[in-house]
């Protein structure tokens, strides 16, 4: 449907080709000549490679994190970029053991349990040091919850079986299919909590049937208490499941994370400086922060290493963007968007000079083109950034109504146009949030390809003659 | 290659059709009720799930395994057959902790670790309790490990990063890139020890890329000092391998598996006594034993499902094999194979009486046909077999100069003609030995055309009118 939609929007200009804007003829010269760069260089891959192999995981307030932070600023230093590095209070939550078993279940042989493989929400108090042990029950779904009634939940395990839909994901609808199960991962544990529930269990919001647990954030509603949660494997999901169906389950969960003080940290700032209109900015970006289980491949070292490979093409063709161009490696995407939050506070007063936001965050998958968030009336305007994609099959400029990126979220929300890349995410929930989202899973002729759409679409949104639609 | 080969065997006799055999049209009608009646049943595919939900991982001496030969046993004592248990004596190896991390590396933050993801080779011997600490020396192969020369060597924690051919694997060879990995698994830490190694690692061997170790056995060779070994997930391999091109690299490893005294265990032996030939013998057969990492259910509780599922079919339609089926569900395939070596011990003075053998052994896909090491001169007395195995995809005879079992290699080393399913096994070794070795993998679908062939061979053999070459 989507892609239908943008399809029909691509095309209508080329019918009614009066609309379309004219670039300077050397501004298309310097977009192709960015492209075929972009393609032929391996920058990016070999960022990529350091953040995830030499640095490692990225969880805000770590060590690694703020190393990662004087990686990139000193990368982009290099390359001669004005950077600063801006503070941001970062929560500080640092995943401990987690190990659970089944204790009592139908068929059991005697004196054994049955392992359950699942990983802490982030953000998870813990159990108590000696763990706790409860029957399980099994929701599908939150009015399946409601309506097994208090008594049958209070004081035991609540599990959420509710199916990331795979086949939804596959079908190029990846986004929809995590947006229908990720409810269940913020706001299970509260309603569960409301109901009795001495623990909140989720089936792994992804596609990945690999034993493999998918972590990621748990928001605790004001009013209810505070209880540990975890997502399992989809497969101890469903043997759960399948055991309940039977008879009693009975689960011992161990949970030790900890939520420590508030610590600083920061977002990237690294600006190549406008050579008309300084002043007027347009932001290039990808956050550098990680799960802790994974290296924060895909999610997303990949987003970071193209904004910063953005800005290496341009200094090594000698290209001088007419607006300013600032690259940001923001601090706290997954845990708190305190980056994004931050960077919005201070710069309230000159919320209007940013002329543009694009940030990369899903993955480096086949792009198609990008998303635009604004008005669709932009797109004669637009048209001959697609015109440049369209020759490495990335033409389709897909406008949206919603935000293309959470630390961009609310630039986008005060008005600022976003963009991002508009990109084959089929596996992109494979490995989101697991301990698989490793340096391997990215292909390097997919994220030049990626490199190409965002050094292309920054570059001419620099350069884009007057001014886009608020 | 082998495809084109078998198709060229089946289609020779029907162009010389005098060749073929005549199966009596009433042994042919049974034969067809079986097939369809296999189709139809999901008793394979309960009892794959009891074995796996209810009873989980099954390693020789647990007290999983214990009770799923007590499971098993009374099962086929309920659908009437006669049930022996025959003793087997099992090694009892039990895994323990098993953690690794890299704690120098190139590009490293300050005070930081890279988690290393890992586990132990059935048998492998435990490190000091405080673990190991040493540099990793990357060897591609034993070759490459040679020339490296023992003072690189000693006192090293050696990995193998030999590959398990994926593109292989789903180019339908998965067998053959198993085989050319498997070696390092088995030999590995016995070479890397002769040189002065203290530890052996290998990439697993399996086509996963979901951050998943491969378990399986190793063999300690008598001349070399034992060593710790451990499989790697693919990613770790591949990290480790990146940053030691860089500069040093040196890991923590740490694995407490025990090895404790050999413990009684048993197969279980179920037999449908033949009605002419009784004391002529037909092993339909799996095995019941599995890794502890995950529930065995595609390694083997659906081979030992669809062995039951022949039994309990027969039964069910009231058929009388002129043969005795024997059901078995072989215990220790998997790390000494000592159930099969017993039962050929203990019937060594009448293996004649073995009219023929079969094992599933490779999963539950979509099967093809069969497996039949024999002279292919048997070919015109199998033909009608697959004449109606066709009729569901399964029409082809491959015939093999190997063994096609693990349990069944004693008898077929004597002679005995042995026969095991022709199956999809594209996908096999990205679960097989893993913690996703799961009931879930299994398509109930693909199950039934397994039961469909192993029934109808089954009963067939026991049925074939006159005698196998051997």
């Amino acid at each position: 449907m989507s892609v239908t939609l943008a399809f029909i929007l691509v095309a209508s200009p080329l019918i009614a080709g009066q609309q379309r804007a004219e670039f300077p003829a050397e501004l298309i010269e310097e977009l192709r000549r960015l492209q075929q760069a972009a393609l032929a260089d391996d920058y990016a891959y070999r960022q990529t490679a350091h953040l995830c192999n030499n640095i490692g995981p990225r969880l805000s307030g770590s060590a690694q994190a703020e190393h990662s932070v004087k990686y990139v600023a000193e990368e982009m230093r290099r390359l001669g970029l004005e950077v600063r590095l801006e503070k941001v209070m970062v929560p500080r939550w640092v995943r401990g053991e987690e190990t659970a078993a089944l204790v009592e279940f139908p068929g059991q042989a005697p004196a054994t349990t049955h392992k359950i493989v699942l990983t802490a929400l982030g953000g998870s108090v813990a159990t108590p040091a000696e763990g706790i042990t409860a029957e399980v029950v099994v929701a599908r779904s939150f009015e399946h919850l409601q309506s097994l009634g208090r008594e049958k939940v209070a004081g035991r395990i609540v599990l959420f079986t509710y199916r990331f839909d795979k086949q939804m994901a596959e079908q190029g609808l990846a986004g929809d299919a995590y947006l229908q199960a990720v409810g269940y991962r913020g706001a299970g544990a509260s309603v569960a909590a409301r109901m009795g529930a001495v623990a909140s269990l989720i089936r792994s919001v992804g596609g990945a049937d690999f034993r493999l647990p998918h972590t990621g954030s748990l928001r605790y509603a004001e009013d209810a208490p505070r209880i540990p949660a975890a997502a399992l494997a989809s497969e101890d999901a469903d043997l759960i499941a399948y055991l309940a169906d039977q008879g009693r389950v009975r689960m011992r969960l161990k949970l030790t994370p900890q939520t420590l003080p508030d610590t600083e940290s920061h977002n990237v700032i690294a600006d190549i400086r406008g050579s008309e209109r300084p002043e007027e900015i347009v932001i290039v970006s990808g956050h550098l922060d990680s799960w802790d289980l994974g290296t924060g491949a895909l999610d997303d070292a990949v987003g970071v290493a193209v904004a910063m490979q953005t800005a290496q093409l341009i200094k090594k063709l000698g290209l001088r963007p007419r607006r300013t161009i600032r690259v940001i490696a923001w601090m706290n995407e997954e845990n708190g968007l305190r980056g994004g939050q931050t960077y919005f506070e201070n710069h309230s007063s000159h919320i209007a000079n940013h002329f543009a936001v694009i940030e990369s965050d899903l993955g480096a998958g086949h792009p198609t083109g990008f998303n635009a968030h604004l008005d669709p009336k932009a797109q004669p305007l637009l048209q001959p950034i697609a015109d440049v994609l369209a020759s490495s099959g990335a033409g389709i400029i897909k406008f949206v109504t919603n935000n293309v990126g959470a630390d961009i979220g609310p630039l986008e929300n005060a008005g600022v146009p976003g963009f991002s890349p508009l990109q084959d995410t089929r596996t992109y929930f494979n490995y989101h949030h697991t301990a698989a989202d490793t340096f391997d899973k990215v292909n390097p002729r997919h994220l030049a390809e990626n490199a190409a759409v965002i050094s292309v679409l920054t570059y001419a949104l620099a350069n884009l003659p007057g001014q886009l639609p608020r």
